[in-house]
């Protein structure tokens, strides 16, 4: 079977990413490793432009356009994280940007994305669904779309992330990476596949939107619909076509965390490894400090993969 | 006039922090060089082991006793981060630790306290000082009293935190650090006056507590009574007869901000660069941040002190 995306296609997105995306910090704590018994290295994506990993795949996807596509400009639908990163790779390449966005979308987000230079085209959820308008506004223009991981330059983008970190660190004996769309996981599964065979490539995904860990098992895409958890980067309702059989490939195993649990994960990043990361971006260290899913003595990588939180969000969390 | 604290102190505590106090990293923020128009370098003590530079006074001084100081134990006074790092430090040097701490201190600090080994002995604020409480308990024991900030060795040891963001970032033209009692204040400005001679070291209090802002352009030692500020590290009653000297002698200018300027300051920190700090520890980058401290174009150092907090405040201050 011909997969998606290659180490290949990895290898070029870190070309294509030099100088542009930070090369973010890998941590360890004493505190960590004493409670886990293992040896943790965190991957700060939370500090990546943008403040999340997205900013790899969106500026690696739009850097691939040809230069009649540049012209008429990229559009894509999201209200979180991937409208920051498309909007500020456009701002970088000079490509005109717009981002469909719900309506409802809190006017921070709005408002840090139109920061980036970016069109915010606003919709009622009632009435249309983002894939309807944002590909009938995509024939209007003749803009490009560029999905939030469905994407083979999206997918390579973020496999770079666990390249640098296996650069950094060496062979690990897992990997544990969040998991909404699959974009992150399949990426970073390639990468690892390629540089450290050994390793076991996890993904973590919110109990309450568990459609990738029960495709997983059963080897068929299953859906969720708008799940309830505080996992906002993870509330997609499946993985992609493209993500679908990497993941199946190349990972080990997919767990779930509940939202509790999450919380617990994200004070103690914060508390105590003094890290603002987001609930996604806590979804993987939370499945290793919650215990059970990794025997002590291992070398493991954690990728945190952002960390926007809006502070007035953490009084109803406390 | 002879100073209590040299360079040559500084030097030395390097050299016993070697290995066991961290490195902490300087990290940098586009947003922030774009908004002050400064290139700023931001030295990230929140990192330190225990959460805050104290450590590195507090180890430093522990180090320099001599071995039937170390038999007989040490005794501090603290609610807060010197309080953890003095347990820390004894625990690492195997030397008993006792903490006075008032009986209305959080549970959480005390136990964080205990956790690493030592003995808290609580008193009630209404009845005695504590002061007095702890010089009456290491005249009954023999064990030596390393107060929070007024002690060469401490000093010299927070010094070290200066030390290093010039050793890796070179010259600057600012430094700003916070001041409560003036030990990270006073050691920083020893490092900077040897390390980086043109850079003028600027202090920063909050306005509620604005003794030693008062003292120094007075050049008489000023105090304040249990000032109402966010900023519980810098409630301190004044500089002391150690730090003051050296403050008057090395350090250029200090600053105050309201308490309203540092929760923005705390919150800009948290939510663009992603990194949990105390509001103790926000004090500087605050009076970057309010504007009118520092003209752009500057290269300017920050020193992030600590990231101790109870997220459960967090709520008060939303």
């Amino acid at each position: 079977m011909s997969l998606p995306v290659t180490y290949a296609d990895v290898v070029g997105a870190i070309q294509t990413l030099q100088g542009v995306a930070h090369r973010t910090p890998v941590m360890t704590s004493r505190l960590v490793n004493a409670r886990t018994g293992c040896e943790v290295f965190f991957k700060c994506e939370n500090f990546q432009r943008t403040g999340s990993f997205k900013f790899r795949g969106a500026y690696n996807a739009i850097a691939h356009l040809s230069s009649d596509q540049r012209l008429r400009g990229v559009l894509t639908y999201s209200s979180g994280n991937h409208a920051q990163a498309i909007a500020l790779a456009g701002q970088l390449l000079n490509i005109a940007t717009t981002i469909v966005m719900p309506n409802d979308a809190p006017a921070v987000k709005q408002a840090a994305t139109q920061a980036y230079g970016a069109e915010v085209i606003l919709y009622d959820r009632a009435e249309i669904t983002r894939e309807q308008l944002a590909s009938q506004l995509a024939a209007e223009r003749g803009s490009t779309v560029i999905p939030p991981y469905n994407h083979p330059q999206v997918i390579a983008g973020q496999g770079t992330t666990a390249h640098e970190l296996l650069e950094d660190v060496g062979n690990l004996d897992y990997l544990l990476v969040c998991c909404g769309g699959g974009g992150l996981l399949s990426g970073c599964a390639i990468a690892a596949h390629a540089l450290s065979p050994a390793c076991k490539v996890i993904g973590v995904e919110p109990a309450a939107g568990d459609d990738a860990a029960r495709s997983f098992k059963s080897k068929t895409l299953q859906t969720v619909s708008n799940p309830d958890t505080i996992a906002d980067g993870a509330r997609t309702p499946s993985l992609g076509d493209l993500t679908f059989p990497l993941v199946l490939h190349y990972v080990h195993d997919i767990l779930t965390v509940t939202d509790e649990q999450l919380l617990r994960g994200l004070f103690y990043l914060w508390e105590r490894m003094k890290l603002v990361v987001e609930p996604t971006g806590a979804l993987a260290a939370t499945a290793l400090l919650e215990g059970g899913a990794i025997a002590p003595g291992a070398r493991v990588g954690i990728i945190l993969s952002g960390g926007n939180v809006d502070l007035q969000q953490l009084k109803h969390w406390c």
